[in-house]
């Protein structure tokens, strides 16, 4: 893999949790320091951080901020297991997963957290040790992680033809949306390694513009040929363009393969099947959730109106006009021509590819 | 059809053409007052007044601006017929034929009310009759675009169910965009004045925002139930809503029923079509090119980068990424189901059907 070439999107400093602000990207390379649960879970809901990946990573260091203030709000009433610590803790966790409700790897990495601090906590461990096993265990996750991206991203590479390539994506799937090289763009960082010319085209990605600001701000530090795009000019630039694939990460995605990622996902999937194009999703094992049968069991976040009506400002929609604003949409398996893992490469029937790999 | 509850989108005064600046809506209603073809060339490229037919309709009275202006260039040179006023009057029709390049309307009110000038200068008429004739000619054309809007919107609101109807529409095809009720929200307004229900989805459509800011404000206005959404949300929104149409304006349609209209429209008649919804194109004959054999020879006018990468101030794009900025695209004729015109609502093969309309 390249050395990416831009500040990390999360890093643990023994007290504190820091985080590139991507609300201020491109414009300013600002940074914001988080030292309790409250301050994470603001955080990661005005997408200070974002990405499910990366939610993830931050929320399995956000447990042992948890760990820590729980044994700070009880300090003077116990020894080395506090009274009460155990609830301060599972409400602090709790208030941790409930921050955003698709993403499948927040709850995912709160819940290996606790449970890992909870069977020390039963065991009569002191909290020292807890708290050491939790850095211990998030930092795990962090570099899991990273090795999931770049496994993520040699198995995808292998669907891009090796000497030029053009590619779509949408929103931001990338070194900013993980902790490490990315999912969706880690194939690209894996094909721009071993030498593919690429030429990419991101969607902006209303509302928040996640792929103007951010997929273009990575792609275009990493070397890369990137064309930032309106959403609604992907049908048109699929034509003239005929892109060897799209590709894009996902928040959730069901047993069958049915995907939840960022609003417009859906819709490109369609556009690429109407020209014929392969839609690809590249996500880690963690992303999967089997208790959910298909994709209709997903919840949609949605978001305030003031993200679409009055963005940096400026009011765009009248006050006497309605606005609808999912965060995400579901793109059914059957317009998805793999799936792209740190497992390998998952094909349909997915309810078996994707049992197989997951039981691997 | 219903008053409608805004103020003019032109309006001659004599001397001067007030354009209502649509490009402060909604947060602000200002005024626009033109008074010579530089200036009127100026606003229609800044999108102050924009839409096919009212481009039409406001380049008609630039015409009459533009003989005066001649004039006044040869002043003191000539009698009635100043010495090369003819050719002044020539360059200036040209500027103003040249000041956008995909609406057919703005070339077609310019050569008709042009052609009137040069035919009365021909038969060595007096400037002062010219212009009266020019000043007719632009009233005539204006007049001509309310009654075709509210014939449009008849024959339109006749594919919509009487109780209620769920509408979807991109960019601005209304009374913003006309000299009078519009293309496409004109079959709104007259399904409204019949007494349908309507659920109207907006998309905002990025990146000028003529969805958000001027439809939602004129439907708004009409008292019509109207709710914006990003572009990338009109998938979800067409499978959970299962509207009965889309509908569309248009700026160029070809002798195939091959249709340009703003950048997303192409998208949009693809995800219409995989959803089961019908998906129709309201312009009046005037947007017809029947020269052109097909849409690929539809001129695509690109625009300035800022408008994606710094929209209202804000750097959404990083400097070192590239951006792509088409204004339009071409929905091909397979995708259409029905063209509405003041002539009646045309079906496939469109070829023979509208030039049966073009030639009753």
């Amino acid at each position: 893999m390249p050395s990416l070439r831009f500040p990390p999107t999360l890093a643990w400093h023994g007290t504190l949790l820091r985080l590139l602000d991507q609300t201020k990207l491109p414009a300013e390379e600002a940074y914001l320091d988080v030292e309790n649960v409250a301050a994470l879970c603001d955080a990661i809901k005005r997408l200070v951080v974002r990405g499910a990946p990366a939610i993830g990573c931050a929320a399995a260091y956000g447990v042992l901020l948890a760990a820590r203030e729980a044994r700070k709000g009880a300090e003077g009433c116990g020894g080395s297991q506090p009274v009460n610590w155990a609830e301060r803790f599972n409400t602090l966790c709790e208030q941790l997963a409930d921050s955003r409700p698709t993403a499948v790897n927040l709850r995912w990495a709160v819940e290996r957290c606790r449970a890992t601090a909870l069977a020390l906590h039963k065991a009569g461990k002191p909290i020292d040790l807890i708290e050491a096993a939790l850095e211990t265990e998030a930092q795990a996750i962090h570099g899991e992680d990273r090795a999931m991206c770049d496994a993520i991203g040699t198995h995808g590479a292998s669907l891009l033809p090796a000497e030029r390539a053009t590619v779509m994506t949408h929103c931001n799937a990338g070194a900013l949306a993980t902790g490490g090289s990315g999912t969706a763009l880690a194939v690209l960082y894996a094909a721009q390694a071993r030498g593919t010319k690429l030429a990419v085209f991101a969607d902006e990605t209303r509302p928040l513009l996640q792929g103007a600001r951010l997929t273009a701000w990575e792609l275009a530090h990493a070397g890369i040929d990137v064309t930032v795009i309106c959403d609604n000019m992907a049908a048109s630039v699929m034509r003239a363009r005929k892109p060897d694939a799209v590709i894009v990460g996902a928040d959730r995605i069901a047993a069958n393969g049915d995907t939840a990622n960022k609003i417009g996902t859906y819709g490109l999937a369609i556009l690429a099947q109407h020209h014929g194009v392969p839609f690809y999703v590249a996500a880690p094992s963690s992303t999967f959730d089997l208790k959910l049968a298909d994709g209709s069991q997903i919840p949609i976040e949605e978001r305030a109106r003031a993200e679409i009506s009055q963005p940096q400002g400026t009011l765009n929609v009248p006050p006497n006009a309605k606005v609808f604003n999912p965060a995400f949409d579901v793109t059914p398996a059957a317009l998805i021509a793999a799936l792209v893992t740190e497992k390998g490469v998952l094909r349909p029937p997915y309810r078996e590819s994707i049992a197989k790999a997951l039981s691997a």
